[in-house]
């Protein structure tokens, strides 16, 4: 393969960048903070990344005065494998930090990046997952403007390890807080619950229905700035590990509030229903990866639904259930008889390394 | 043991909290985003850098709006071992980034930390690294606002990696960059060379002179506010992975400069440079985790070094070196018969997992 070659699919395609030094894995060298180093950054990581922040390529960036109050949130991606049906590590570590941050209605501004790599780690692996965040961050408007990377030896860790960190800004008079839940405020769910939990979780076991599940790894950057048009919800989250269960139980713990919740009023797509019958775990407990889970005013949840059903990731959006005057501190699900279980925050792992 | 006698060592001593669930190593379920993961936030972090931010416990902080432009900055540390003479992988995670932060004139003032967890890690360990973190936190003035904490199977990681990201302000009028170098400014190295690095090499090797070299792991912060009184550099950097070597290359490279500095005037303590001379390294190329290089115009050079000086950090600080006029792009070291060498870049990795 000439340069030629190479050249042509760094604009973009599959193809990786010309191999470092003639390696076409990672080497201990490129963590070395020395020539391979920066090599590296200037091969794989400035063309995917550049911006005039990064491009000073000095050891941290210097960026304008924020327009109001910081949101800042970390995230570490270990998701194995690293590319499953809908996505990638790549996009997650985008995603799901931009995530955090629009959580409290912030607008995502910047991400960090830091990487750990492992000695052998195909360079062009490295550059589909670049690639990834690349587009990923594109879609979210944000700028991944410093970053870091280490490696380390062979079996130290496995493959790739991402951070990323996130900076919003949040206008001044917008408070969101699971604290501030009250008694009759409506609980919106914004889709389907479980796709990225059993997404990567059949692909990881081979499972033969996995075709048809993917990943709903997405940036709910758009679907937060429509839904402050409605008015501020009380407090927005986006039910990732732990699922809507531990989400659920965090709001209720917050507010010393009760929640209650119908289960037949919780979207979760058939196959993905069956794929969690199959394995024996209940889709509320499951990670999601482009969901989020508002508590609103009543006099505001019509049309809050509403204007989550005109944006591409809430056409689903649904009131799933209440915070009630009982049971505080606990979450309740009713089923399709009406008769309410107690919710319990899940114990543990069912799903290691699901992002 | 009784209760008590965990509650006495948990308020600041070396003894490791109530064991979790009768767990007394890290459980895959402490990353779940479930009960066990809100028991470790709960039990071992909040309790260690618990503040208003940290401690509403939502996906992101929502900071005052800052004061100036931010300067950002992320780190991952995955340095082996965990504890060496001089400091442990709590110290570095904290001063790194924050050293990182404030290279360019920045105030520090809050940290992100993520943690990726090796299933089996002894949960007094994790706990001796917060303690660590703490105390270095507070030393430099820093929160800890927000976290995240996965927890991976054994042998996908090697016990812990902790990414930091930090975020400072920077006044308006203050801008250091290394592409502003010009000839006759000169180079201000804050102390010895090599001590962080030998520490650790030295320790993980089990050489017999390894208790009287210790890592200088500190935060520069006090330092660089020192000097700021001096007037502005025209850049600063820490020369950490890659050493000096690395540093001054990125400074020619960035200005197109040459620059010249003298072997006979770079500090390296005794101990260290034996050490450096029986495993064949160059001290200029290995890893600081305390020292800084301030680059100045010649005019306010001696108040710079006086002003360091007074510094505990900068008591020996010294002018080491000149921005020259010829070999763009190039540095040179002289000798102690003046005769001048190139120092090159480093290419590679001599000690992986130094930071």
């Amino acid at each position: 393969m000439t340069d030629k070659d190479h050249t042509q699919g760094w604009s973009g395609g599959p193809v990786c960048p010309v191999p470092l030094t003639n390696h076409t894995t990672v080497q201990l060298a490129h963590g070395s903070g020395g020539r391979m180093s920066a090599e590296l950054v200037a091969k794989f990581f400035q063309p995917r990344f550049g911006n005039p922040f990064l491009d000073r390529l000095e050891d941290q960036a210097v960026l304008p005065r924020p327009a109001g109050r910081l949101a800042f949130s970390t995230d570490t991606f270990v998701v194995d494998p690293l590319f499953f049906p809908g996505g990638s590590i790549g996009d997650l570590a985008v995603n799901g930090t931009v995530n955090d941050v629009c959580m409290s209605g912030a607008t995502p501004l910047y991400l960090s990046a830091g990487f750990v790599l492992e000695e052998g780690l195909p360079l062009a692996t490295l550059h589909r997952i670049l690639l990834d965040m690349e587009k990923a961050a594109r879609q979210a408007g944000v700028a991944i403007v410093t970053g870091d990377t280490k490696v380390v030896p062979r079996g130290s860790c496995d493959k790739i390890f991402i951070n990323t960190t996130g900076l919003g800004t949040t206008p001044d008079g917008l408070v969101l807080s699971a604290a501030s839940l009250a008694v009759g405020d409506q609980i919106i769910l914004s889709g389907t619950l479980a796709d990225h939990g059993m997404a990567v979780m059949t692909c990881r076991q081979g499972l033969s229905f996995q075709a048809s599940i993917a990943s709903d790894t997405a940036s709910l950057h758009g679907l937060v700035a429509a839904m402050l048009v409605a008015g501020p919800p009380r407090a927005m989250r986006d039910p990732t590990r732990g699922g809507l269960a531990a989400t659920l139980n965090e709001f209720a713990r917050s507010s010393g509030q009760g929640l209650v919740v119908e289960r037949g009023l919780i979207p979760v797509r058939p196959e993905v229903a069956a794929a969690c019958e199959i394995l024996g775990i209940d889709p509320l407990t499951v990670a999601n990866e482009g969901k989020l889970v508002a508590v609103v005013p009543p006099q505001i949840a019509g049309a809050m639904v509403a204007v989550m059903r005109r944006h591409p990731l809430g056409r689903e959006a649904a009131v799933i259930g209440t915070v009630v005057g009982v049971h505080p501190g606990l979450v309740a699900v009713k089923n399709g008889l009406g008769v309410a279980q107690v919710l319990e925050m899940p114990l543990g792992e069912q799903l290691p390394r699901i992002c």
